[in-house]
């Protein structure tokens, strides 16, 4: 039976300071850093093993891995880290407070922005600091200047069939460890989850979820270790 | 120009406790660390970047290139690791203290062990709790039970051709965190230093070593970063 679990990132900076991240690449809190130790114990102490790890190119997911890796002896794992597992590009929104965000343009507007399917967030400008085109971890790919969830499925999911996919179809026990809209592009693919309810389907930081999987990869059950403990 | 640089992990628990370590998973002290984000500073101030790294399947290794790479703000570069970056496999001396060991063997014995380049310690013996046969991570290989600077050499040397040479002739600029055996197969090989000289070629704990090389890879230039500033 095919083994993956997903993990997202344990508390970042901006998660703290209730901030639109997006690509923008912040570390973890000294919590965050906690969340990916306890996240490594539990997986120790459910028994779990890997053969192979993916994360994205955003730090807080990479240590998130390394840290979690680390507590289960597992840091010699293999790791292959890609842009396509990046979080959503929140675009114009990147480094705003969120409830600033909410003062000036409107609950309803910012609902819009974060919890909608299709519509992203106006792009970010050539201007701000925290645009990342031309930088060089980004070279020869085309930085988004915003994505909505749709546009962040379509780059997740092509990874996945191409590059994760068959390690799973070989009989690899896969980690991820991501981001709270790349793991939703996975977990709306994997659990047949319509548009309508994704964008509202929470995913809480460093904590397992583990997909029990037949052998065409159908989900056959789904859980959060920290509910079978 | 090919780029190279190899740094040895920066110090372990049990280069602090003067005893023998070679295969066993041994950790870095808080000094280590330090030293491992200085080489990631040092390498940030002399303006050198990389584009994918290679490591040991060993932690003093592999977690001195993440505090490296994290200094760099470059924790997103590919790292590949390798059991073939492995230092040494001290066999039966693995977990004595030198010192110790000295006394009951004779300071000669030691020094030929240590320091002659084909002939290896005792074999570990199978009842050692040091014996790494059988661990999850070295699946498929065989683990040895001894290894002379020579039998280290013997596999370092076509991973290198394998797998690093092709990087560093596809222009990639490469790093390297090993250790002090698997780093003297490495220089011996760049720098033709002889079987009698590089035993006792001794490398330091977390100062980058950067080789210039030309487009044979054969070495132009080979310096500590320290020794440039």
């Amino acid at each position: 039976m095919p083994t993956l679990v997903l993990i997202r990132h344990g508390q970042s900076q901006w998660n703290l300071e209730n901030r639109f991240t997006g690509w923008w690449d912040v570390d973890l809190t000294e919590k965050g850093v906690e969340e990916a130790k306890a996240a490594g114990r539990a997986l120790v102490e459910a028994g779990m093993d890997f053969d192979t790890c993916f994360t994205s190119f955003q730090k807080r997911a990479i240590k998130t891995l390394n840290y979690a890796l680390e507590e289960m002896d597992r840091l010699w794992l293999p790791v292959t880290k890609d842009w396509r597992l990046n979080e959503r590009h929140y675009g114009g929104l990147t480094g705003l407070d969120k409830q600033e965000t909410r003062d000036k343009h409107g609950d309803e507007q910012v609902h819009i922005w974060r919890r909608s399917f299709d519509t992203p967030p106006p792009e970010i400008e050539a201007a701000s600091k925290y645009d990342l085109a031309g930088d060089i971890r980004y070279e020869g790919i085309e930085v988004p200047k915003t994505e909505s969830l749709k546009l962040t499925i379509e780059r997740v999911l092509p990874y996945w069939e191409s590059t994760i996919v068959p390690e799973l179809k070989a009989g690899k026990r896969v980690l991820i460890s991501a981001h709270g809209n790349s793991l939703r592009a996975l977990v709306k693919h994997l659990s047949n989850i319509s548009d309508e309810e994704i964008p509202g389907l929470e995913i809480p930081t460093g904590q397992p979820m583990v997909y029990e999987l037949d052998d065409d990869l159908s989900e056959t059950d789904r859980y959060y270790l920290k509910d079978r403990r």
